[in-house]
């Protein structure tokens, strides 16, 4: 179906705030499905003369931006190391003190594990103005690509959600989280960067009286056309998900939700309507 | 600043989805500023023969659709009661078998509190196909605009966020989550539809054990031009939101991530660079 063009009165409407020369914007390009960046993240990557962009960026969102505008990769890639933070930060600092409107391009939402805040805050520090362009996070958004509405799942279920990470900043499983409490606080949980140590998360899962049967589903590179789902149980994820050679980046979800992809996975059209009334 | 225009061969290539005649998609416009809409729910708006819609969405959103694109409000207005949620769920299916292509905007994100999983089980049920846009549920994007990213506030608050609602299908205090554990588990409680009941469930988080002095940010009509933040502690949070008179719609945050906000505060230019070591 051809787009119908946009005019741009209508855009314009919007208010859509100016890029200043020597600013920063922190923008979420959202889980992986190009057509789910926003308007003003558009907007912003047809202004920046820097664009300083992570691995979960899908290509075609370059595209959009200037064709002269300076594309600078800062992920991991090919098994090199990636730029350590301090360095992605010190290059968005001298890039806007160059004069440069410079948009910081992650996958997901920037605030949301996405280290966005550490980055807000050493432009703080160094007096560079900044704005933060929010993403759909892949823990919501790529899961309802997956058929899993995060606060659905029953009454009970439908109250809280959380959303966790499984990387501590040290790689570690993160120490600081009460997973006996979260376990038993939050009937679902939506795991970010858990698939490296989802044997030791589901074990504290398990410890803290979730259920060995609880369904589980792990999402890889969610809301792409590479997009795998695995549906498992809480007992059997680790085994199953490296059986399986499910790869990161994945989004591990943990509760009833999972139960609804049987009848809302709109996207692979596996839906089933005998199923609707469960 | 002009927009520059953009081709439609550059939209193109992100190869948006058909929106097919007699389906319909679910799409979240994001917290408030129209300008955190997707490109493919801009897309849908562009397409769709009729548009149901909440409160919650900015008029500028409804303009982008077609001028001969029905709209149909389906939100509380003027202290009249909404609409039932059976009755809505109907009306898309009506329309929709009737061979229009119907678009369904809610605020947020349809999957975050947002009864999109209701109004999907249904469309299932009547063998309407549908679509879901996610957007960017205003507990996140929202607290952006506030500058409060969710997933910080030191490294023992930065592993984990809870999702909750304030406001059972009843319209009481949900009953079905244990609020000790989550207060226990949770560093960061991000409560949506919460105000009515802030005192009950204040009480309860206080009863857990988090501490009465912990701060807490209550974001009114979150990223637009009418947003209103009011920092106070969970101690006095009933009390102040009360006295200050916020209104719904409101996000309320608790714990260490609202103290970022006295230097990531980009919106109103009041951080403070002094205070970005803290």
């Amino acid at each position: 179906m051809a787009s119908p063009t946009l005019p741009d009165e209508l855009l314009s409407r919007l208010d859509l705030p100016a890029f200043a020369p020597g600013s920063v914007w922190l923008v979420g390009a959202g889980p992986g499905d190009p057509g789910l960046l926003s308007m003003l993240a558009l907007h912003g990557l047809r202004h920046a003369d820097s664009i300083v962009y992570d691995a979960l960026v899908d290509e075609r969102v370059l595209l959009l931006a200037r064709p002269e505008a300076e594309r600078i990769y800062a992920g991991k890639r090919g098994g090199k190391p990636s730029p350590k933070q301090p360095d992605i930060s010190d290059r968005l600092i001298r890039l806007a003190r160059g004069g440069q409107r410079v948009l910081r391009l992650k996958g997901g939402d920037p605030f949301v594990f996405g280290r966005g805040g550490e980055e807000a805050l050493a432009l703080v520090a160094a007096g560079v103005p900044f704005r933060v362009v929010p993403g759909i996070s892949s823990g919501i958004g790529g899961l309802a690509y997956a058929g899993i509405p995060v606060t659905s799942g029953g009454e009970d279920a439908a109250g809280a959600v959380a959303l966790v990470t499984g990387h501590a900043s040290n790689g570690e499983v993160p120490d600081g989280i009460d997973w006996t409490a979260l376990a038993r606080g939050a009937p679902t949980l939506v795991l970010y960067m858990a698939l490296k140590h989802l044997e030791a998360i589901a074990a504290r899962l398990l410890a803290a009286g979730r259920a060995a049967d609880e369904p589980v589903a792990l999402v890889s590179r969610a809301a792409t056309a590479a997009q795998r789902v695995l549906e498992t149980t809480l007992g059997r994820a680790a085994a199953d998900a490296a059986a399986a050679g499910i790869e990161p980046p994945a989004i591990i979800v943990v509760g009833p939700a999972v139960r609804q992809r049987r009848v809302l996975d709109w996207l692979t059209g596996a839906a089933d309507p005998e199923d609707s009334a469960g």
